[in-house]
């Protein structure tokens, strides 16, 4: 048995407030980590927004990759989902399963997490350590005014359907490090950092309330999310496949069918994708980074161009 | 790959709301299963307590245990903690990590797990499922009026020591299990329903907000608990050990110092452990169960009688 115990672990790691005097929770958190329960103080007339999102070694990172990356990596995937709600972060919870207490692996690992708890302004409020295969399952909570949360569900013929960045780039990062694909110098730092901190712009989220009438986050492809919002709205879409953004500095490195390919469906890009009516396309248009890819359609179908797309999202199982 | 996808599974077994009409979503659930996050509604003047709970298989339960037993065992750890903040159920989500996705093992998880929600009052809310090592984390919701959350740090010098009912039982159902121990069948069926359904008392936590001035609940034996409280509230504690609720039915099957032991070091006994200033001995006194087994005293040990004891609960690591 280690010389660590779970207390002193989550004390040593876990406990920001204590161990740093830059780090602050926030006034919303009544009671942080250390007790029984986390307890948060929700703003008037919001709703809590909550998502859990689990990680698990060999599947969804490398057990040897740097351990400040994956923190970091799993705080943003799944503060995504927040995001996708048009909520704001309130804070986060971790449960954290471990072969041993390695405390090397611990110090990058928190210092990656609280780093970018502080990045989102998301901070961690609470969680359970456990023995156990290496497993990171990280809820986020957020709020959102009374109902105002963007849903899958609200998208209606005729509207436009937008994405917040460039896609593909998950799929191309994952190409390259394991080594389908060769790039510059430049192209690989961006899908580096593409890869490990997707930018999660809650602002957008916030924004989108009045305007967008569906709305989800980009993680498992372009296809198989917007298939979700198609499924959830009783209908279909259509996108122009040259209306796709993808990244200029790698988009070179491979065909033009393979970075199309990667776009429609490669997943781990977390933009959000979402519909709007029509008259919001001028604003929409003026907002940095998001595109009109397409429009909302009759029926059940997604088309990319005049081809029937299958949903070949990534299976979980 | 097997034909069941994620989110034909999350449909299939984990949307109650659709599968059963016996089970209808509470009000305060805005959206449930099936969107990026659940969004919940809180009572006004409430502030939020949240959990997580970790149990992995190997560690905490055994793989090839009865899956509905697994799966109403860990939800009811969970929701053990809502009801030592003196908090009330909103909700859970359940982060699944699965080695396959096995439908006899599912349906019977599932089965376990919405009926015992639905003991609890306490719905599924939302989750993520994921493949891997066989590991459950399950993080409950509740409200509690503002400012009135149960704390750890309040104890002082001279309150009584309260426990809500029998200690030991977690301690005698593992050596059962373990053929450490032969006991009578009503003490079988006693400690396999103690552990594997621990009785969890929401309206006793309510009923404490205005009388209990710390308090815990039992999971990793009562003295790592107590200390617990000691600790955050800067006091010792004495026990008296002829005090200590040991269930009758087990009682003579161990000698009297394996069961003190028990009651004192073994976890898993989900009872509340709580300190109240005297005052309240006659009120606390005709509540079932709940007994009182020491004394809040000064300085920072925890005595049994007259001995000074160790620290010894479950370590995580």
């Amino acid at each position: 048995m280690p010389a660590l115990g779970e207390f002193e672990l989550i004390q040593r790691y876990f406990t920001p407030s204590l161990s740093s005097t830059s780090y602050k929770l926030p006034e919303n958190i009544s009671i942080g980590v250390g007790d029984d329960c986390a307890v948060l103080k929700m703003p008037a007339n919001a709703e809590l927004a909550i998502s859990v999102d689990t990680q698990v070694a060999g599947v969804h990172f490398h057990a040897d990759a740097d351990p400040s990356l994956i923190a970091a990596r799993a705080l943003r995937c799944a503060a995504s989902d927040l995001a996708a709600m048009g909520a704001e972060p309130l804070g986060f919870t971790l449960a954290l399963t471990l072969p041993s207490a390695d405390e090397n692996w611990l110090e990058k690992f928190s210092s990656g997490l609280l780093q970018t708890a502080q990045q989102l302004r998301c901070p961690l409020i609470g969680g359970d350590t456990t023995r156990g295969p290496l497993c990171i399952s990280i809820q986020v909570h957020g709020s959102v005014p009374s109902g105002k949360a963007l849903r899958r569900g609200g998208a209606k013929t005729g509207d436009d359907i937008w994405v917040s960045g460039t896609l593909g780039d998950g799929a191309a990062a994952l190409a390259l490090m394991e080594k389908r694909m060769t790039t510059s110098n430049a192209a690989a730092d961006y899908l580096w950092q593409r890869f490990y901190h997707p930018d999660i712009d809650f602002s957008l989220g916030v924004r989108l309330r009045d305007i967008a009438s569906s709305c989800i986050d980009v993680s498992d492809g372009l296809l198989a999310d917007l298939d979700h919002i198609c499924k959830a709205s009783g209908v279909g879409a259509r996108i122009e496949s040259v209306a796709l953004p993808i990244a200029t500095v790698w988009h070179d490195s491979v065909s033009v069918e393979q970075a199309q390919q990667w776009a429609l469906t490669g997943g781990d890009d977390y933009r959000l994708c979402f519909t709007a009516a029509p008259q919001h396309a001028i604003v929409l248009q003026s907002v940095q980074g998001v595109r009109c890819i397409g429009r909302i359609v009759e029926g059940v179908d997604i088309l990319v161009d005049d081809a029937k797309m299958m949903n070949s999202g990534f299976r979980h199982f």
